[in-house]
């Protein structure tokens, strides 16, 4: 397994930023029992997303990744749930979906399609995932989101001055725009939802999954249902867990399988 | 030499950051001829900015910091002037000229004291050498500033949604708060410094540079009549140079030996 | 939790070399309801060894370290085993053992003495925690040998030329020097704790485990016996188990616990 | 400028190993006065080696890789002087010269030919570009070689037991093998060349230079004079100078416009 740490100068974010990299491309000679892939297998790739106070890191196991011969491309986020600010230098959701995806093709040669391509998150990653495939659906063929802070709609009614625990007001305005456009806005998940339908683009498949114990599960019952509604397929998992990597653990196992295999 | 480079959780900023620092407290048998510090001799500290669009790194030769015994503590100051933004998270400020000095001194056992310390940058970093050290003037004794990014007569003149040819009107209200109140906030470091000499609190000593072809030489004349006007005592020197490596290696040089000779 | 990377010169090896470290020194404060260690609480230290064709790497979850505020300091063993080659720069006991742990102590001012220290390692990682701590016995109080690649013997039979399927001669010849003499030499952990006991001195607490899968069982139950036959106290555990990380995750809690606890 | 830091397994050196590359495919939008490399230029690469007691790291300026559109490539060579020792794991010429080009190739999709790909190092890699350039001439075209360690005639007089001032005998054994064997061996680029001019192959161009002060002037006086007497054709500079940075700089310069110019 390689693992790559790659500084290189975002446009979108107007800076150099560290992002990180798992590519299983190393041939071991010593582990003659691993039967090597096949010449001119694809590589696939995912796009794995962190949550809020998080950086880029990976929870999954080399032998994952080797297992279904995908890269896995882990970008810095930055509390930003994924999202465009409006201000230059923010664009975290052009970032994720685009320049990264492409920057990587360029680099590595990867064909970064629905077919070999899926995003992966928990949190704000799961968030994230959600946004990010359902803004690139050219690019992410299956989006995993994984206890999703799925907050557009308590931002939305987010008085003037007012946060919660976890930030102020001035940050949910920074991160999402003016509370009162958030659910129409393209921040929105349910509003790409909605575009995609009108539109008539095809949807990328989506693994919804919430920890019963989670804080986040009425959030997440409330977009199942959202999907349900709108008769976007999907599949929703509820079981015991809480919002922690014991339970991210878990169903990152079944979405990959659930991805690749 | 030693080079760190570390991931912690910054309260300032809400989530886990790298920076990376310098340390010469590693002894090579091998250079007999080099002469051991003296048992006790306090370890010095600089802090080092870096750019618009940079991120850390170290324009310091490894035998400098040997010579004068200083370890380089080098943040990631993403675009943010080195300010304290009003959104949850943004603290830059506070993260550079005090969580990043506490959490140094606390794990290496370091004093960082106005006698044993400096702040040191260009452009933008520069900007950010004289506000944190204005900011922090109980913490660090010398700003070394060069071609410094003293932009804030500009943002406070910007117009509703008219930015610059760097970057938009978002970005300059995010980072320096609304325009109309940029002169009057902690944001400038001309009111630091006012509020210094109200004070009657010592201000640290200031090495102010810019090259005659930079394009910033004029907002740099003019920080240097209102410390003229101030009667704040500091080095100003103008010399051949533009806006590049070139003009900073050579006052690097130079502003160190002020600082730490 | 911090996460050090570090690249410092070492005189055992003779050249610039990186190692990691993980320290529970960073506080959180939106996570209020970990109590703070009590102020003067001195830091544990583990050292943590890999395996053969292994690298710097930490398979130690960071509630762990926090729990029990315990650094982590992490090197590069490189095929080593952990030991003192003869040739210029391949002093490796010597820098596990010595160097690491006095530039650690001298940097962070930890108490790097037998009441705060463990070694841990699998196979040769394993092998190499045994052989450090007890060469260095007044460093290092308990030691955690899981899996461990106890090879001496078959080392010691090695014919002129004849390796075996894992690497050839002339490494083993590098690395435990002239086969005949390794019995009798301090790479054999037997000598050592031999001499310990001839010179009267503490030995560090041994934890040993094996998997009743693994390919190093007899190996394992030998160094086991020997331990018995000279009476020296010490845990030993087998149990149903192979030679791979699911073991050592879950031995590495219940050692972490008896060394920490 | 992108910036990789690479962990990979190489089956030369049977270990996880890190690599370091400098890579100029990141396009600026904010710099549109640099011309953008037309479509489908291959990327040239090059092999840079540190010297004794060194580590992999770049004194090449960004704006010289991006100058000449060459990538390069930094390993650790740990000492070895990019020899291949007899210990398994101990092929760092085969890890130099074949499998690290060869996985940079596969994965990055350069054309690792004479044609686009230069070795230069100093010291100790000095001797490595001059060996490693000359052992594999179907991938390395130009070799430039500053201030080399060419001390392949002093091995090779080397009484058992007695080393030098840098390294005891056992070192050097270890690194060139048997010393009375050495000028005969593939570990003497003079061999290396008598080879290559038997076989009538290409032999890469070469530049050496050495300053007056260095140490090594006589060496490489002789490894001159070497290839007149065979009639290599290639470039030979001495000027004032020491074995140190101020000349390594001053010649990469040099050497990098006659590579890649």
């Amino acid at each position: 397994m390689a693992y790559y740490n790659i500084k290189f100068f975002s446009n979108s974010l107007c800076r150099h930023v560290n992002f990180e990299m798992i590519i299983p491309n190393d041939k071991r000679d010593d582990q003659p029992w691993k039967k090597p892939v096949p010449e001119g297998t694809p590589m696939k790739t995912l796009l794995l997303l962190h949550g809020y106070t998080g950086s880029a890191f990976s929870w999954i196991e080399e032998e994952t990744a080797e297992k279904y011969h995908v890269a896995i491309i882990i970008p810095n986020g930055e509390n930003s749930f994924y999202l465009d600010g409006k201000a230059t230098g923010h664009a975290f959701c052009k970032f994720v979906g685009e320049e990264l995806p492409e920057y990587v093709a360029k680099t590595f040669g990867f064909e970064i399609c629905p077919e070999n391509t899926g995003v992966l998150g928990f949190s704000m990653g799961g968030f994230g995932a959600l946004h990010t495939g359902l803004a690139y659906p050219d690019r992410f063929g299956k989006i995993g989101a994984m206890s999703s802070a799925l907050i557009q709609h308590e931002v939305a009614g987010m008085k003037e001055g007012v946060g919660n625990s976890v930030a102020n007001y001035d940050y949910y305005k920074e991160v999402f725009g003016e509370p009162k456009d958030v659910l129409d806005s393209d921040n929105n998940p349910e509003t790409l939802i909605d575009k995609l339908i009108s539109s008539g683009k095809k949807i990328p498949e989506i693994y919804q999954c919430c920890g019963t114990e989670d804080f986040l599960l009425e959030n997440n019952r409330q977009f199942h249902a959202f999907l349900e509604d709108k008769k976007v397929e999907h599949i929703y998992k509820e079981s015991a867990g809480n919002h922690d990597m014991v339970f991210w653990h878990e169903y990152t196992g079944k979405i990959l399988e659930w991805m690749f295999g």
